[in-house]
């Protein structure tokens, strides 16, 4: 007999996340909330002592617990369908996404993976190819994405509710880079994520493609051309700890969109603002229950999680919500919502249903490759002393 | 061999939560978010057709849905002690706890509970005797108690960061039950919780209890006694929906403890504030993750979840936190919370630490027999025309 | 040739505000703003020394400067019409509003006075039939409600935006007196409010009037009945500095207002709550040029000062607005406002249209003697074990 | 005798500020608010009947309302120094602010003007050797720095509360213009604002320069470079509405300056972030009584207009403080503290107190002319495409 997807949970592998890390616990929650998906495997570190000690931590099969990653997809393919991990989550330094993810697309798995996609654009190119030609599904958590009213302004913008869009204004601040921590031995978060080696971009690929990504998905409008001024404020760090960028968008619109890994004191304030010729909406993460919708001459309104009226509005933000009003969500459940969705789109392929017809309510390669485009065109615009510059052109 | 619970995840068993249930989906997200809990069984609806739906839908083994409570709580203390589970979460209307919670303690099981505890003090203290008699971990969901800017409160206040408590200003408003939406037809949470049968009481009991405890944990001082002014607004509602009162903490502590749930637009506003003789602290359910510290003549404080300094001012915040600070955590983190220290707490007993010696980091039964005490001296004082009454005295 | 009142600006003569004081200046600095009123004469202080020197740093006639108000009253009263002056403002602490008060008005003055309006209620009955008999021009100035959004909340109740009034929540909440600064010897401030002889009431009287004053002005709903709780938190203080009280109001109304000025850390927090059973509306000190308008299920409304939709909500809210959207306007903005209606009051009865045509759009002495009425009712109740006690019955 | 401008009001004439007219009114307001400044003489339009209607609403003495600014100077300069003015205001729109402000300083009267200074860098830098030789006051109302809480910014940043700065975000949002309002015939306010010939440029001189000038006055440090994206988003508009511009301070510091005139529903928010290595600052307008002082590892500080500590950092901030905590200023007493010190400016060069010694606490013709080099740079950038462009080099 088939194994069916409809009668189980969906068996998940993560590469990364072994102790220390961060992401990879908010992944292995957000999978597992639920119920849809189990953790049934895992490479969770370079170093397979350390891999065994979390996977005790977690209660996990000892037998599923591997070395490194490539012996995990091989061991895992080679298991019988009804046994075998359906999806692999993929948390490790950026410079160790593409190989793992190339790889376990070509078995047959679907991924999640964490951002930005790859090292270069070139990777991007080659990973999306790879998805295509996989039929699998592959969901990439720019995770403010999957926060219910992002996709609540996502609706309202395409229901025209701001009319034209003018004007945007992307932000996303953070303040934990603001001293060399990389060289304290003891973070290793902060030795990563500042080495080119391992992270490609600083400031820009960390959290730029987050902002880049939030204004392209609610909008639906793509960044044409930038020009940007890209700088490294703590002495001696070998990559870009802060960016400002002016920016067109399709369609005439134009704005900023600054990050900041210096902004000392700042927590993960990444916010949008977006104006049209009939009204605006603004989003910030620091108050992610609420989106305010302006109107040229009525009072401004506070649109909160949860509503009827929100739902009404956006389905969609319907569908990834769970608790009440004023019970707040939060990342966690962003990160749920994009495996939630995932997981539905992954039964729906497997029970037949036609990929057209499939929602794809979360980040794609698509979105992974534009992430590239973006920190490649920042680069060089802002080497070129900020000469205005196509993004993937 | 003896069954080892530090190998393994905790099995609990759900009675309530079926379909179109609102807090059992929270309570088992919450259980389970730190893969120290696995749902092992169910008994969701007293409807069992339903209660085999709810499962199918959390892919539980059909062998451990049961048609009733009792039915499952027999059958698993019958099975062997490496299968049968460990915690028994009830989310059942208030009726329905008591008997459940003696029945589970007697067979040796722990209880995690939904609030308010019982439907009388006479039930709350035949299951305080229960519980200690049990050696088994109680754990009340007072919810509000499980967020990290809470713990912080009260361990600034037990650190006499604010002095001497000398007034206290609690609130909990709703407006979900400003219209009989029970008598709609369709809406389950409207009829049970205003129907003095199921509830016991009505808004007293919902949320008059979570403000009380929250005023009683941050402070750590009882309420003595208390002038009420408990009303019913919607007309030919046979609960109270709205209660006003005058309250006397120990210590010569005074102030007003407010809820509603006709509170119109109100989502679930619970907040605290306390003022002491050398500073004040304030926190809102709508801003979870800040508390604000007010100085005589300094700058007010915000503190942050998650930051190193609020860590260092208290452990047990930093022990409940999941993310960094502004990736925001909520209700489901707060309600893990209360299963990951009850989780622990249970660990450590079946490890044979001494009782003690654990922390008891949740709400107990302690907590739950205040709570009925608190109602019942409610409704007497707005009998007797607001009466100065003491709280269990 | 007759005075001719709409040639000239009115004549304000200060009784009170000398150097040291606060509320004087605001008065005066509320009186000019609209080149409405200028300062003519003053009697600021008991001490005519001091008189004379806050004379001169106004820059006034030092003819019109007067060792006694008594002195000044009479003296202006022998001046010909268009010398004398036209108003007084009476800033003096509150055992010293009455008389002058009454003898302003027995002159023909139009007075313009600080609350609580007098001592007692039977010196508050008096001068009402003292500006009844008088048929000139009496404000007192609960401030608050000369706010454009207080206004325009008034409004959008009395339009039926919120439906049937059910609950109030008002509070006004200050810290400046949680020590017994009174006896530092160098705040005068403190010194005369808590003083019985001279203030009379303490919190109930300073700012416990203010919202009560605030709730019946927006809802147009009388208080009916309370229970009190009221406190002297300060050692050795001879006079109340807290007070808890429920409420009720005309229709059924129910609800809490609680004051402070042992509030550590609060600034001059005062704000009202008015739930109805269609919406609810909220306006807070701290954020005055918002007003808050929830709905059972639409987004909340926050509406703000001097938008066109304001405006056509309430021609009141935009006939006291002075500058546009976010140049924040405040309390001598307030102030103004009531010098303002007064003086445009003055004008209208000077030019001869009948009392009745008139708009009295600023507190008047029937509010002063509820404010004497509302804090006679709470003192008793609170010595009667919060008995429920009727205001002014 | 002498005359002694120690023992009177300073006498104020105003050019500009007829019916209709905003800013003129708020001027006024300012100007009169304190007792120091009275208004003695006008031309109010150049329209005389306009200007005399002007002059009986506000109670002036006919003899004193001019029919154009220049009768009025020459004829006020005709009067025994014991009778003429000591100040012009200048609110006339922009293109009228050099020929008025050069003939009023050449009489040797001191001026306060609205800005943008002037049409021109030309004009600015003659305006400034006429001020320089003068030795007159001359006050320019970029009124945000007047707040206290801008004033307290400043010093806070001088101090090195927040450190070596390092990056700022400034920004000034307003959406009155998003619709061609201009051409509807009843907006005297749009039209001129958008007429290149009496506007010179539009956002970037309306608001871009109070952006520019708050961002070097808070931090002591000039505006190096930009690169600027100015734009004109409403068809047909001949003047730009809309200007992103990155750009580079003094000491390596970067970050971008973004102004708005169509973003739509918002109102007047003007507000400046300013990331030290130590700390930051950030302060709004639509929340202009707090300064947010953000540390690296301690919680977050809200400051407050008005409590000692306040005053203790800043005694400016407490000299320009009328009320007390929570008893809100807002933008007329911003105006009102650039007059107020103007005023004690021209008393003490009056009184003889050399030029060295007096403090001028307000903008001057120096903020005036790099307004004009900010607005020349970024219109020149933008038109190269962006290029870097030095301001004023």
């Amino acid at each position: 007999m088939a194994d069916d997807l409809s009668k189980r949970k969906l068996r998940m592998a993560q590469i990364g996340g072994g102790p220390g890390a961060f992401i990879g616990a908010v992944h292995r929650m957000g999978a597992q909330m639920d119920g849809q998906i189990e953790l049934a495997a895992g490479a969770f570190s370079s170093d397979p002592a350390k891999s065994k000690r979390m996977a005790a931590e977690l209660y996990l099969d000892p037998a599923r617990v591997y070395g490194s990653w490539e012996e995990m997809l091989k061991a895992e393919a080679a298991k019988p369908e009804d046994e075998r991990i359906d999806i692999v989550s993929i948390v490790t330094p950026n410079h160790m996404h593409f190989a793992p993810a190339k790889m376990a697309l070509g078995f047959g798995f679907n991924v999640v993976m964490d951002k930005p996609m790859t090292i270069t654009s070139a990777e991007a190119r080659e990973l999306k190819a790879v998805v295509n030609k996989s039929g699998k599904v592959f969901a990439l958590t720019h995770t403010y994405t999957g926060y219910p009213m992002v996709k609540l302004a996502r609706d309202l913008v395409k229901q025209g509710k701001i009319g034209k869009v003018r004007k945007i204004v992307a932000e996303y601040s953070q303040g934990w880079l603001y001293q060399a921590f990389e060289r304290s031995g003891d973070n290793k978060q902060a030795e990563w994520r500042t080495d080119p080696a391992r992270a490609g971009a600083g400031a820009l690929g960390d959290i730029g493609t987050h902002a880049a990504n939030l204004s392209e998905t609610v909008t639906g409008l793509k960044i044409v051309e930038l020009s940007a001024d890209v700088s490294t404020f703590v002495s001696g760090r070998p990559i870009d700890d802060d960016a400002n960028l002016l920016v067109h968008w399709e369609g005439g619109v134009k704005g900023v969109l600054h990050v900041s890994q210096i902004a000392v004191g700042e927590e993960n304030e990444i916010s949008l603002r977006v104006y049209g010729d009939a009204g605006a909406i603004e989003w910030k993460h620091a108050e992610c229950e609420t989106l305010l919708l302006r109107h040229p001459d009525k009072p401004v309104e506070l649109w909160r999680r949860a509503w009827g009226y929100a739902g009404a509005a956006s389905a969609c933000a319907a569908a990834n919500t769970r608790t009440p009003t004023n019970h707040p969500e939060g990342l966690i459940e962003a990160f749920a919502n994009i495996y939630m969705n995932a997981a539905r789109a992954i039964r729906e392929l497997a029970a037949g249903k036609a990929r057209d017809a499939v929602r794809f309510d979360f980040p794609t390669v698509d979105d992974g490759l534009r992430g590239m485009l973006f920190i490649e065109a920042a680069l060089k615009s802002s080497k070129e002393g900020g000469k205005w510059t196509k993004v993937g052109g």
